[in-house]
């Protein structure tokens, strides 16, 4: 499997050191074959109703009650696993995957990888049915994406494995002696099981370059899945453990653990101390909970995060508008990159066809989101569903905290007449109120702030952002020296700027072998995907040396 | 200064990527001028009975109470500063220091490691009469090879820092449209202030790695000196000042905290939010309380180890009673990597001349390390002296858990007659007492315990050393299926392997560049000496994007 695909590792390697465009897996359903979506659905039918299959040790029952955000009962069952049965499979299983070396394991993971791009269609509907994306965010975001950070993270991986020669002569000089020669080795060993806990908005996204940074250093996965996100995990799972037994490997490298609300097992297992790897995505409570408790492992983290947007000045007015819009509307504000506080001064927008103020701004924000989703046919494909019905409860709460520029209202999709699609809620709140909002209001609810000038505008975000965590910060202005600013605020925070992003590319949006993923420099995760200390710490080297001459009289 | 420096950065960097024989720091004492340890003398000199100079924030008073293990009061004393204002002092230093990039900061870092080799003498002085090594080990691996590993941790971390681009343009096709593209930026940006708690036997060796490595990446550095070894580090943070100083920078980049035994502030400033980096060389006891209490910071420990030694069989019986006892006796057994336990079957040991029985054995090491300290003269050049009283009760006290193969007694030393020199105690502890055995004995103990085969004694040295921790594995055996098993176990345990080391290096010698400090992977710390992911976390790549061009209509 590495000869079949060294062409295309060679290619990653190098993309994460350009950090140039590179997308390896194509965006374009049309690429997929013909009916290639309409195959998908097929495919994805063809689960429900039916127990998944998965031949995973120390069964116990069966579980799994997933309901489509779009109003369909899914009706899989799962195998329900116990936790130490996996564990012990997951040791086991670690050590031919160790011996057969980074070369073998990285083949290994660009086959799966492989597979799964062949089985996009499919994920792409289940991710549907599951976390309630839109098709093109299923699609490019959750499958060709995700599949792209997979293979970022082996690339990584790879690269920083291979720094260390396997082995060496080490040949010291010893004067008028003959020098002292000693023949040196250098293993990468696994730092041991490892625990992926993903998220029910992003699950492939936000866990495969855990999983692929763990196998491909040769540690074994545990994917625990959110109860109410396990297919498309499944199905990873699934995929990864066929291609793993074809190679000639233990099918246990990797595994699926599900649980349900009423007994949840994440941070039973985060604690057992043969965990020694923990990848988490989820709310600020439960990632702080596992930095806190699991100091055994080496833990990443992603968090939420308040990302702040600053609208200052713009030459093209109508472009930042329907950026900013589609950034907000896109999966309905589900996206952890999405903005949440937008903050404008009181001296207005400064723009090519003079001042705008404040509350037109305003204004012109609230008609922008209606023209987006006045016809719902189009809106649907651009909001999805919430997920959680919890969302639309916070949506609820929310319109009390303010004033409401623009209000929430359900939107009826025209396939499936019992989807949770609401549009999004448009919210001023008082700069006085940060308690408000210096907080993450997750889903479709973003908090426009006025403040006296562009300067406190930054100041404030700053502070939030540095307090509260973000992933993405977003500024509006035509003048450099606010650019300093921001680019000054961008670096304390250790945040992602984006400046002036009134096109194609959303200030939510991140490329693969490009962008990085948050930085774990602020409290919105203690991981970047995909940076090397997001792989370094999963392996390590050891040495052995032996004498092979010396100055021995 | 990164020009005058490039050429040693650049083999420095090829160096850590070919893990062949190279040393940048010359290891011969001549190559440092005539009469250079004279010098050294009269330099170090200087310093007794005297204020060191160092123009820190703060300050609040002086303190220093250090007396040579060899007997001489050092009568010197240093400001104490408050630490609140040296983190204040080191966070205004940083940014003009992040802000200077990768090459400014290399070149600075490589200017202080220069200026440390010059003044090599007076500091292997001052590590003498501190930490009691023997001039051998205080120059060659407390001085030369710590500047080494410096230099190390800079190449290693330069290079990590010089993987990602400074800028890019990234252009994504956009079907028949113009291509989308962004043009992107990405900094290393530094995690926080770093803390750096030194060990009282290898303060420099087991800080410099840190305070390279955090200092090129960015950080500030506040080095926490042992109360009782302060002057190796003091004089290192005075010409790390002034060369930051000279090189236009803030000298609070790198500041020295001391304390005394009575208020200790090393757990305080550990517990400080503002503290983002801890390295931490120490015992286990305080090394566990770091990384249970620190979850706030990135945390490298280096903590207690028990280092195994099985003899099995040998083509050299000479060359190893010699290695093993020179690594035994080398400075006391008080080099962390020394031998603690060694294991022998009550087969024996099968050599060239035949089996020699374990009580023969234990009677050669015994008479091995008689023939080593018969001439006090010669001997005190490789025991050095006990640097803590608390080593020689540990010797008294240990005395009584075995039987005694070999007593330990005191030393006159030929010229410092109230230096604290004992010789090593070699004790027989049985294979049932592991309370006894699987445990760090600090200093000159090294604990042979008698098995039943040679598989027992793998047995017994995995387990203990996966529980306990171990920096070192040493095994003598001539059998290759030992071999493969000793191999097995040490990617097991994640433990450094020494096979058949009978020559002139030491199974407790590492070379930099090419050998790796711990691993990380087992309970003696969770830090490596030099792999990726020592200097990784201690900084983030922060992107910045912005459209030059699009498909905006």
């Amino acid at each position: 499997m590495f000869e079949k695909h060294s062409a295309l590792l060679h290619k990653a390697v190098v993309a994460v050191e350009m950090r140039e465009f590179w997308s390896p897996f194509s965006e374009s359903p049309a690429s997929y074959g013909d009916n290639a979506i309409e195959k998908g659905r097929i495919a994805f039918e063809a689960y429900r109703d039916a127990s998944f299959y998965l031949d995973q040790p120390g069964v116990v029952g069966r579980g799994g009650e997933e309901i489509s955000p779009y109003g369909l009962p899914l009706n899989v069952t799962y195998p329900l696993c116990n936790p130490d049965a996996l564990i012990i499979a997951a040791r086991m299983a670690m050590h031919a995957w160790t011996k057969a070396g980074a070369d073998t394991r990285a083949g290994v993971c660009l086959e799966i990888l492989s597979r799964l791009n062949e089985n996009s269609m499919e994920m792409a509907q289940a991710l549907i049915h599951t976390t309630g994306q839109p098709f093109a965010v299923a699609f490019q975001y959750s499958t060709v994406s995700a599949q792209g950070r997979g293979l970022e993270a082996v690339a990584v991986a790879y690269r920083e494995m291979r720094q260390v020669p396997a082995s060496v002569i080490w040949e010291k000089p010893q004067g008028k002696n003959p020098p002292l020669k000693i023949e040196k080795s250098f293993t990468v060993t696994p730092r041991g099981v490892a625990l992926v806990i993903a998220s029910a908005v992003a699950p492939t996204l936000n866990s495969y370059p855990a999983l692929f940074a763990n196998l491909v250093t040769g540690n074994a996965v545990i994917i625990k899945a959110h109860p109410e996100v396990i297919l498309p995990l499944a199905i990873t799972v699934a995929v990864a453990r066929q291609t793993l037994k074809e190679a000639g490997f233990d099918a246990n490298l990797v595994t699926l653990q599900i649980d349900d609300a009423a007994t949840p097992v994440g941070k039973l297992l985060a604690l057992k101390p043969e965990i020694r790897i923990i990848d988490s995505t989820g709310s600020s409570g439960f990632g702080e909970w596992i930095e806190e408790h699991a100091t055994h492992a080496a833990v990443f983290t992603q968090k939420s995060s308040v990302n702040c947007v600053v609208v200052d000045s713009t030459d093209d007015y109508k472009g930042m508008l329907r950026n900013l819009t589609l950034s907000l509307c896109l999966y309905s504000g589900q996206i952890c990159t999405a903005p949440r506080v937008l903050l404008v001064s009181r001296e207005g927008v400064q723009t090519r066809d003079g001042l705008v103020s404040s509350e037109q701004f305003g204004r012109d924000m609230a008609f922008a989101i209606g023209k987006l989703v006045e016809d719902p046919a189009r809106a649907v494909e651009v909001l999805g569903a919430l997920r959680s019905p919890e969302t639309l409860d916070h949506i609820n709460a929310a319109r009390d905290l303010g004033e409401v520029l623009r209000d929430s209202f359900p939107l009826a999709h025209p396939h499936w007449p019992e989807a949770r699609v609401h549009t999004p809620l448009l919210l001023k709140v008082p700069v006085s109120d940060e308690a408000t909002y210096a907080r993450e209001h997750f889903g479709p609810v973003l908090v426009v702030v006025e403040t006296g000038t562009s300067a406190e505008s930054l100041a404030i975000a700053e502070r939030v952002m540095r307090d509260k965590g973000a992933l993405t910060f977003a500024v509006y202005s035509t003048n450099p020296r606010l650019h300093e600013f921001s680019a000054e605020i961008s670096l304390r925070v250790g945040v992602a700027l984006s400046l002036n992003l009134t096109g194609g590319l959303l200030i939510n949006q991140e490329g693969g072998f490009s962008d990085v993923h948050g930085s774990g420099a602020n409290p919105c995760g203690s991981a970047a995907h995909i940076d090397s200390a997001f792989v370094t710490r999963r392996f390590q080297i050891i040495g052995a040396r032996r004498q092979v001459a010396g100055d021995a009289p």
